[in-house]
């Protein structure tokens, strides 16, 4: 397990290093748009979704830098709607990692254009012939992503969220089901297409990642419950504040905990099928889970 | 030129029942999110793209469901680009085509992930096999619509415009030809895909396309000039109370509609090489460019 912190910040290099090598070169006036679509996608990050793909990928021998090309593209989904998310008329959060927002460290109309260009960045490096020499991989990669990106994934998890109707622990999971696991889920999905995976590593795949998505949300809960400010870089305890329900105010916070540590264990089963051959993977759940690091 | 209005009202009628079965069928907390991208997409509207798309691809003979469904991907695009422009960090509309925007009807927060979900429901049509046959062919579409609407294309037009940086006429064609151009020349790109097109036809079709996206926005500003809020559906004379440059502040409104009568003569010529079979497209240029139907 504690080789997973280096493997982690080894590949949030070499993404970083990719982004920029994908990001737009502008001269023109548009510039400011490309320099705030950078600070939102290169800005301090766990890049736990790309860690994801690189590391599923490597179950099946995929190529390295096909992997980190669709990385980018999940990567850049994920800073988009972070940049949506935290707009005044969203969640209105002038912090994010520690740093200004990109409308408070731009404006308002930068953050709204750069995430918009930030999701079709996303597609374009899809579909780029340099990402994978066959079509129909990229264009199923499009799919998926899109699908999980779209109002039956993260953009409706988004709008239940923002409408706070979450009674019960149903609506909680089918939430986090949209909002945050669909693009986890896509992170273990994709390397599945560019591997042309069968049923069986398919299922057992998408059923760890579903498992991981949903613990890693419950320890989102359990930190905005408890956690401080200044490890997290952004405020806590703003669910309750905001009168929204989550697996901690509904469970309370023993049962919240008691459910994760079930979860974790349920996690790693789902690996079973690949052997010691995602050892790694299985090893970095609780690392991946410490959202602390 | 009288066959275009009802060839427009028809492809109009077709793209809508098209959106509607193409638009996700949601019964969650998240329908608002769904109605929204109804409202935003479904809304009256001249169906200018769809139309491009689709008398271009009569020129290739090409199955008219594919170019449908191609037309609602980039309707989608066009949707979701006009919801982020309304919103009040951006133009601050509250009329659009006669109608409250988005954000006025439902509200900010909705506006914002109701444009998001389109673009990705863009790409996820594009993506589907349903679309296309051949998987390249679905790959360079999404290749070409996800240039055409990010950084180097729609998004960067809507930086400039917002930044306000067009001091002459370089800069103000830079523009239009990122913001508006960029769309109006992907809905001749695609069918010329979908076409396997050679060189010559590509050539002559995005050469028209391109002085046809130009006349476009020079009536734009004719009409912002001098049009009537009652026609157009929404205020008027904004751009010079804004202090907002165009080719009507910069050329004065004589040598705007000189250049706009020399520019539409030229725009018809790009189509020699189609001979009769490009009649119809010719001869829609009037109509296409009389705002006021």
């Amino acid at each position: 397990m504690s080789e997973v912190a280096p493997r982690l910040t080894d590949i949030a290099d070499r993404v970083g290093q990719m982004l920029e090598a994908l990001l737009p070169a502008v001269d023109g006036p548009e510039a400011q748009l490309v320099d705030a679509m950078r600070y939102a996608v290169l800005g301090p990050g766990k890049r736990l979704r790309p860690f994801f793909v690189l590391e599923s990928g490597g179950l099946f021998d995929l190529d390295e830098t096909a992997l980190l090309r669709v990385a980018c593209a999940l990567e850049c989904i994920h800073a988009y709607s972070l940049v949506h998310d935290d707009l005044p008329c969203m969640d209105d959060d002038d912090l994010r990692r520690g740093r200004p927002t990109v409308h408070k460290a731009f404006d308002e109309a930068t953050a709204v254009l750069a995430g918009d260009a930030l999701q079709a960045l996303a597609f374009e490096i899809l579909a780029d012939p340099e990402t994978h020499h066959d079509p129909r991989v990229r264009s199923d990669l499009v799919l998926a992503l899109a699908r999980a990106a779209g109002a039956r994934g993260m953009c409706g998890g988004q709008m239940i969220d923002l409408l706070g109707v979450r009674d019960d622990l149903g609506a909680v999971a089918r939430m986090q089901r949209l909002k945050t696991g669909a693009l986890i889920a896509v992170a273990f999905e994709m390397p599945l297409i560019m591997a042309h995976a069968g049923e069986a590593e398919r299922h057992a795949l998408m059923g760890f990642a579903q498992d991981l998505g949903l613990a890693y949300q419950i320890v989102d809960d359990i930190l905005d419950h408890d956690g401080e400010a200044a490890v997290l870089g952004k405020a806590t305890g703003k669910d309750a504040d905001r009168g929204k329900t989550n697996y901690v105010t509904l469970l309370g916070i023993e049962d919240a905990r008691a459910r994760l540590a079930l979860l974790v264990s349920q996690t790693r089963s789902h690996l079973e099928p690949f052997g010691p051959q995602a050892d790694f993977l299985r090893s970095s759940v609780d690392f991946v889970l410490d959202r602390r690091n």
